[in-house]
Order: structure tokens, then sequence, then C-alpha cells
């Protein structure tokens, strides 16, 4: 079976991975066996064919790419309950033991024992099939495509910074960064409760996806306007109530509590390679709380049933798919995307 | 100028309130004065209608009716800043002693001392014009319409329920009760982040309605379904996220919890003027978290924010509309409509 | 190894329990087996043998009773890595289903799956040892006693009320009921902010003992004084912040909401076998939350920590202690009990 | 009447202040006039004094000094109800607008328009008497002396951080700093719930009164000891629960979240002059909470009920008191005050 597989920094290969083949040949009783059918190209994918490496983790050796995945049950494990062959579904990626404490508590995202698929030394699943436990599999209603199904992984991570952010209906939000997490942030700030978002970025192109969104959304090209003005004049110079960091710039980081409103909210949610350097007297005058997240928990069939039931739509966001075949190809277009696309998808053949 | 006044017990007219005029005539340094435009008809407005009291309220003199309402400042108090004459504005119809200590926690709602618009002996404001705190008088958008700005005061419960509730986006709700309270906690759930409502009712013309406010909304006629196994069945037995008992019927009440899912929030939003009994028992095994509610606060600009961007759309739960001068006849209307009739408004001459 | 058995209803002899011996022979990977050093009589062992039920559990065959308990390690499973033969611990009773989604969310106590000691059909550990996992074993500082330890299963009732009511530091707070579950509650309370905690009950000795444990404490008897005044009074009419319910009766839970603040927390605690009736309307012109509780979850590592700084002190409820021959004798002096007695303990032989 | 002035930096006189003598003449209804007894001295106090600034608070006009006070109402005015002349109060040194946005919402210490006491150009106490709104004005009970009182000020900030850190029952807590913020936090980390509180410095005599002040406080002397090893010994690796930074230091900023365990929180308690640089890597991995605290709010009352009560004690922290007379001489003291003094106290002739 042909996986893609990064052999090193800029070297991908659709070919035989024999040692995954026959790890796959056990089923725990309570695996699943899953028909890969869509996965998504994430960022972090691209940065590991174009860097090798990111922060601590590093492609010391050939890995398979992908982890934002849908499929199809094939068969089931002896204690299986909830799946069945057939079953359409989607795959939360990091699996963690069981048995730490952060898991027991309920925080699985933090628990550092979790392998990550794509994540170095952990295989991802740019391949036809995969093993997976049951309690990270969760079952598609009809209503929710392959392709929407694969958008879940993104999306989550916008979902859970809404979660942890806790949303009050009417607040008015900033997200800095219209990326693809800044995008599904966005949307899940809207489907949380917030009554405007607005999105900062420097590429217009990319606002105008955004402001194309939700008439909910106010783009903010913050290379001609002034985001805090902008915010101010709105409220009445109150502030937002929120204010989400999808940038990973440490300059946006620096000046993110200059928007906020007095009792507000700044998430962190975009990685920050770098040590990050903002001014303590503007977080305290305004009492701010800050939520630093880490993935996800808990939030994938959350995200399903809002697919299913059009509280979020991600469709618009998914801008281009290849065949499986032309996988080394897709990633060369991503490795060099004009910021038009936000989302680009790989089907494998059924 | 003529008011609508309940005289007593089933008895209105439109006439002269001469000590109300005289009272309008100060108009103190923080106050507005406001041209009414629309004024929704509320069930408390036609309960006194009816029945001459509600609970420990009752119409010992006559009282002009009418709270849900917008209109037009046409003058403003020495220190007032933030309207002008032309603004057009909702209104908050309870006003606190600012000096409580229930107020200066942030909890004016609840302070004891409210005067409430339309509650004895307070008079409502079913007249031409009426003086209002600059504080509890809310600017509207362009894009906010009289007819929605009035209906901002029902609305404002639905809103302040599903705040008190803490929604995570993609919880599943239950909605006791498809009245006009029930339709906007509804409508306010699913803008809070709900993945998927069911609203119950026996009346099956007003579950069409609120299955038409949106694909997100199940309604659930408890007359021919059992709504526990309904949901149990979505949900894997698990149960739903939160239920709001929006009946204010004993019986609702009284089995609120056997739909509810582990660790999930009843919010009790109906008033209920006799005990209620219910199952410790069901209430203990999930450790259900209760909020019982009591009208709402520091939620209008919050309305009026969500009215503006759209994500609420109250115009479908607006099916009739009055002159002033039939608002006698309006009342007549409201206390024999039929169901299929969720609020109706009375428009005032301009 | 002989063990206390409830053959049956008023039954109960010293005697061996063959099945269990051979039961515990396994030790799986993740157990310890554990040497019985001191076990709490619960008000629910009483019962059991006083009434041969409590609500749906039923003593249909001969059960073990006891699950209050401390001891030493004496083995270990291949897996085990926090703990080791000679540690001294306290245990647990309930054992969830690691792979249920309550208990994947951190609430495993209302993981419908619980098997808890002396519960029927589990039995009890008043025996001289017995096998458990790891994780719900927890080791003592060499500050805490045997006696201490047996304490902290009933404590954890009263740490879990306390966190789920989130007490602030300065809060007023009345807990109804000075059983042994009232005063663990009232030390927690205390321990976890309160600056006074009002505790009532109608036994004057119990009252006697709730008002020794600390100064912060004021025993209320509400056979001759009035809660509600009481609090209001000291509280310039405002309420309590916190009103926890310890006794189970129905009549106390029909006036919960009376001395409670606007903005206040009720905790139900005690289980109600039958339905309990209130005022709804007195919760809601309160705003009242209210949580209700069961039993305990991650909080047994809190209580030992809490023990260990002498952030609360057990010892003094600890009234009586018997050998582990004489326990049928405590038994029955427990089911006869002077109030004067709140907790008896029983030591088995080392 | 002679108050304490600070003319300019390092220049302070006890001399009549005329203007505010006049000011004093007059009482609103709201208002009380209090004889002042006991005023502490504050780090703010003798940092206007030897460096006539902090921050953009500039020493422009002669001010006088002092915010932490209690004395005793002699005067009210014609609205008060809750204060009578004799009465022995403390008192709330900020002022909010009633009327604005943060007040009304329950926040009323991030009110831009906050007065405060010897905040540049507002007159602090340390003078005979002073006017002062009744709600900010607080009746002490008899077990509460004057010099405690005195203590509730900063005592509040300790107060107000152990809220927003929403301490859970057996929480383990870090506070970082020694000085008298950091001891009144440790305090009330400790009476709000936590198991252990270690306290950190680099001055062995203050970690010693540190340690002196309760067996469940563990000083750590960051000089000689390594404080992550020391909290990730004493909690098997997982870390505190809890981190409050009372330093002010840019360096201690910089490491806040390698104590902090995974989903825990850390408060921002000590004004940062200069921007602080934080490994946000470290914050994300724990899904850190961050709480920035301005102040207090509401705080004041429960302070009083919990010295009331037992459940704080400072009085270990006043360690040197001075008459008025020798007020200058106190300033002299404090502002080459060796570490072993913790809060120096003013005693005014009565």
């Amino acid at each position: 079976m042909k996986s893609l597989v990064l052999e090193r920094k800029d070297d991908l290969s659709l070919r035989d991975v024999p040692e995954i083949d026959r790890a796959e040949q056990d089923l725990g009783p309570h695996d699943v066996r899953i028909k890969l059918h869509t996965v998504g190209i994430c960022g972090s994918d691209v940065h590991y064919y174009t860097h090798g490496k990111i922060g601590p983790f590093e492609v010391k050796a050939p890995m398979i790419l992908g982890h934002e995945a849908s499929g199809t049950v094939i068969e089931t494990g002896a204690d299986v309950t909830t799946l069945k062959p057939g079953d359409r579904v989607c795959m939360e990626p990091g699996i963690p033991d069981p048995n730490s404490k952060a898991t027991r508590m309920g925080m699985y995202n933090i628990d550092p024992a979790v392998r990550f698929w794509a994540t170095p030394p952990v295989h991802g699943i740019l391949r036809p099939t995969c093993v997976h436990p049951e309690a990270f599999t969760f079952k598609l209603p009809d209503t929710v495509s392959f392709a929407e199904a694969a958008m879940v992984e993104p999306l989550a991570v916008g979902v859970h910074a809404a979660t942890k952010a806790r949303v009050r209906p009417g607040d008015i939000a900033v997200v800095l960064g219209a990326g693809p997490i800044g995008l599904v942030t966005a949307l899940s700030a809207l489907a949380a409760g917030c009554a405007r978002v607005y999105v900062t970025d420097i590429a217009e192109k990319k606002l105008e996806i955004a402001g194309s969104l939700s008439r909910a959304i106010t783009p903010v090209n913050v290379t001609s306007e002034n985001l805090v003005e902008v915010v101010k004049r709105d409220t009445d110079g109150w502030g937002a109530d929120l204010v989400f960091e999808a940038t990973g710039s440490p300059r946006a980081a620096a000046q993110i509590f200059e928007p906020l409103a007095p009792g507000g909210c700044v998430v962190m949610i975009g990685g920050q390679p770098d040590p990050i350097s903002y001014d303590a007297g503007a977080a305290m005058v305004r009492e701010a709380r800050v939520e630093n997240i880490f993935r996800y928990a808990h939030v994938f069939p959350r995200c399903v049933a809002m697919l299913a039931s059009g509280a979020i739509d991600v469709k618009p966001l998914i801008t281009r798919t290849f065949e499986f075949d032309d996988s080394v190809h897709a990633f060369e277009v991503a490795a060099s995307a004009p910021p038009a696309d936000v989302k680009m998808q790989i089907v494998l053949p059924q």
C-alpha cells in the first residue's frame, strides 16, 4: 500500500512503507480499521516538508505525512460497540496515554505522552488505511461530506479556542491572522455567540475571503488601518471582549492587550517559536484573562454536530482538491501557495 | 397625550393620564425624553388585562401597559453624553437603585428596589412619550428596525438564559415550551453555540413555527413523542447538555432532569406560581447544575449587536402589527390569540 | 481470612468469604495489594445493616461491609510505578470504567458503571486485605495517621461540595445538618475560604461538637432559633452566599433558598429518597445557582494534602475506635449511636 | 489640622493643608466624616517619597500620603443608613465613577476614572479626619482592632488575587516574593483553600517570617534552591496548580510557567514597569490560564469578615508602630527598612 512519505526535508515520495503495513495487521479489541478518504494539508505538514522540523520535533527518519482525515470503517475490534464497517468517520490525530493524570482529569491534549500523527517520529495517514482507537474515531451523519469531515481537525482548534474563551452571547472579538487557523477561529467565535469578529491580516486576498464568510466578520488590513482605533470607534471606546492570537508573530503578541476591553480575554493560539514580550501594565489595568491553548480536547463530536446542523460552514475554506497520485505535486503547490488558497485536500482512491 | 390604560381587570381605555404628563415635564440631567415608536404586547401585559394580577403584583389603580419598546430620542438631559435627539433607541424597562448592593455587584436585575414598567404600581409606556435614564437607553444602528428593537426585551430573556447556561460550542439543548420566550431562548441557545436545539410543546402550530426558524431546531410534540427517547436516541444515550424550562408548568419542571446528560445544566426561566416537585436523585446522579434566572442584566446592547450583525433574526417572530388607535382591540385579539401568533406589536403615530 | 459479612438485614458475622480470597489471588499489572489498617463505619453501612437496602440497592446476597479505608501496600502489580510495598495509603472506594465517556471527561463519579465498595452486589473491605487499582490508591505522608486517612472518604464529600460551590474567600455559608457529612462539609467550606459557617441541627449535642470545631462555626438549633433571621441579622439582610444541604430531609430542602443571598449558590449533598418540593420563585428572585453533587472525583489527593498541612483537622470527628474482632458489636453500637458520636472506626490487626 | 505632606521628592513635612480643611467642610448626603486612627505605610507611599513618581503618576504638587486606614465615624450625611457616629471602620481608598460602564458591571477597580488616595493628584489620609462615601466605608466588629483594620487594604490585594485564581480546595500554590504583598497573598491563598504555599525570595529574613506564618507555607530561597525542582519533587512531577507573581521583577515573570502544572493558573499581581518577556510555548503546553489583577473590588467586607472569624490572621505582619508626630521619621525608617520589617503603621492621636 503506497503512502506519501517525507523521506527527508524537501524530499517526498509515494511508496510502500512495509513496517506500517505489518504494524497495521494487528487490530486491538478497542480499535477500528479505516479506509482513508480525504486528507487535508496542514501548514505543519508543509513545514516539515520545507524545513524538516518544527521546534524540537525533527524528521530524522522517513515519515508519512497527514493528520486531517476522514474515511470509512472497514473492520472493528472485538470490543468496539459504537462503530461498524461502513460507517463514515473522522479521526482525532492525537492519542494520549489513557492512564495519565492529565487524561483522567479530562485534559488529554496536554498529556506529554500524546502520540500525534505526522509529528516525528509518529507516522501520519496519507496512506490507504489506518488502525485507530474507537474512542478517537467519530461517526459522521449523512449530511457531512468527507471533505467537510477532513476539516474537523483544524476546525477543532478554533472551537477549542472559542470554548476556552468562554464566549458570551453578543461579545465583540478580534482574531489576529486570516490564515486557515484564523478563519476557523473566526467562524468558531461567531458560532459561539460573538456578535461581530474583526479579522486582521496584511494580505488583502486573505481578508477578502474572511469578509466573504459572514456579514458579521469585519476584515481589517493592518497595513492601512489601525486596529485599536477601528475597534474603539465601533465600541464607544470600550474595546473588544475577546482577542484571539492566530498569527504566531511576536509583533502581534506584543500589542495584544491594546484592543482589549476591561475584563476581556486574550486567547493565544498560534505557536510562538521565540519569547514573547508584552506590556504587563496594559494587561493589568484591564484585568485581562489570558488563555493559552494547545490543540483541543473533547471537541471533535461537537464540530461534527455543528457541521451537521449548519451552525458552522467550512465548505468555503476548501479551495482546492488533489488526487492521491498527485499528492507530491499537491505539496509543491502548497509550499508555494498563493494566499488565495485556504485549505487544500487530497482525496484517496476508494 | 393618550395612553393605553388598564383601568382594572378586563377594562382597557385609551385616555389621558395627567399625572404622568406632569411627571414627565421633569427631565433629569442623566435622562432622555423618547418618542415611542413600537411596543410589543407581552404575555404579562395580557395577564394583567385578563386576571388583574400576577403573583403578588396586583393592579389596584389604573396602570398604563407596555414594556417592550423602541423609539426616538427627542430631548436629552444636561449630563447625557452618549445619546442625542434623533437617535433611534430601545429601552430597558427595569430601573434599579444605582446604590444597591446588587447593582454595585453587577446584578441589578435582582435588586429588590427595581422599578419595572407595567408592573404595578409602575406605569408602562403605551403612550406617546416617556422619560428614561440614559444608562438604560440603547442606540440602534440603521440596520435594526423599530420592530426588531421592540423585540430586544423578550430576546434579552433568552440571551440572559443562554449566558447563564454558559453554552459551549456544540452543545445539545432542549427548550421546554414553544411560546415567545421558548422561541427566543431557542434562537439564543443556537446563537450562543448550540449545535442543535429540541423545542417541545403540545401545540403543533407553535412547533411548526419553531421548526421553521432554523434547520438546527428539532420540534418535539410531547403529546405524540417521548422527549427523553428522542434525545437519548440522537445522542447515543448521553442526553442533552442543557435543558431550558420555558413553560412555567410544574409538570414540565418535575421531569426536567430526565433528558439531561451527566454534568449538564438546567436553566429555569418560566415563572412558576406554585411549588415545584422534582426527583432529587435524578439531579444528583447527573451532578446537574441548575441556574434560576430573573429577567436579565447587561444584555440589551448585546442583543442589539446580534440583531445588527445577523447573529440572531427575530423578524419571523413578529406575526401581527396594530395601530395605536386599535390597541384596545389588539389586546382583545392577544387575549384570545390563536397559537399561530408569536408576537403582536403596536405602532404609535410618529 | 475473616471478613465482616452482612448476611442479610440485621445479621452480621465475622467469617471467611472464600470467593473473595480466590478473586484476590489475581493481581493485575496496574493493581496493588493492600493490608487494611483502619476502616470507618459510614451511615450507609449501618443502613444496609438495619434496613437491608438503600433506594434501588438491595442486599440480596451476603456482602462484606466497609468503604472508608486506609492500609499498607504489601504487593504491587507489574506496571505500578507510584507505589511500593510498605507505602501507607488510603483508597477511593469507587472504580469507574476507564473508557466511559464520563470518565474521559473527568467526571468518573457519574459514570453509571462505577463499582463502589459495599454497595450491593460489590463487596466492601472490612477484611484483612484487598486488591485495588493503583490509580485509586493514594500514598500518605508520615504526618497523616491511618485514622485520619480513613476519614478521607467522608471528607472527600465535603471537599467536593465546597469545590463545586466555587467558594470565594470571605463567603458566608450555611450547612444544614450536623451529622458526619454536615461536619466535614462545614470544615471543607471553611478550608475553602468561608469566613463563617452556620451549622444547623435539632440535636444540641451535635451542635456542640460543630461549635467546638472552629470559632468560625456558629451552631444554630432550628428548634429554638430561626435560621433565616439569624443569617439576615448578621449579614445586614443580605443572606448567605452558600447553603449546603446535608440533611437529606425534604423539609429542609423545601426552604433552602430562604437564607440565600442574591446570586448565591445552593449545594445539594444529602441523598433525598423522596421528591423534593420547593418555591421556584424564591430561587428565581435570587438567581440562585444549584449544584447537585454525587460522591466526588479527583479529590482524594487534595484531602490528603490538606490533612498533611493542617488546612483541615478531622481528628475531633473520630469519637470511638473498635478492634476488628469487636466489629459486630461496633455496628450494634453504631446502629443505636447517641448523637455524641460522630465517626466510629474499626482497626484491623496488623 | 496637621497632615503628613510630601512636598516633593525626599521632602516630607507635618503641616496644615488649608484647602483640604476647606474641602472637608462639605459632607455629602451619602458621605461620612471619619476620625483617622491607624494608617499603614505602603511601598507606594515610600516610593513617592524616595522617587517622586510611580510610572505615569508624578508628584507635581504637595500631596498628603497614606491610603491604608482605619478610624471612627464622627458624622454622617443625611442619607447614610448603614453607619452612625462611633462606628469603628476601615476605608477603601479608591472611589470610582458610579455611572461608569466598568462600575455598573461590577468591576469598579478598572474604571479609569477611579480617584485613589495618595496617587497624584489625589491627597491621602495621613491627617486627623477625612470625608468618605458610605459605600466604601466598612464597619468593624469589636474583635477586629484598628491595627488589623488598617491591614485590610493590602490584604485585599491578596484576597482579590486568590479570588481571581479561583483556588480549589487542596491546590498547591507558589507565591513569588515574600514582601508585604507576597505574604498577604500567601495567607489569602491558604485561606482560600490551598493545601500548601511555596513562598520564594532571596532575603532569608523575609523567608523566615513567611515560614513562621503557617506550617502550610514552605519558604524557598531561590539563591540556594531550585524552585521548579522543589515543586516537582513534592508533586510527583506534576507542578503547582497556581503561581502568584508578587515581585514585580521581569526576571521572575520570564520563568513563571516553569513550576506550573498542566491546566494551572498564573496570577500577575506585581506591577511591572518594563515589558515582560516569556516563553509562550511553556504557557501553551500547559494550557495555562493567566489572570492579571489590578487592586481589588468588592473585597473589603470579605477581608473584615475573615479577620473577625480568624480565617486570616494579619497581626504577625505588623512589625512596627509609630506615633503620628513621628511620621516623618517613620518614613525615613521605612525608606531604609531592613527586610525584617513587613508592615509599619502610624497611629494618630485620638
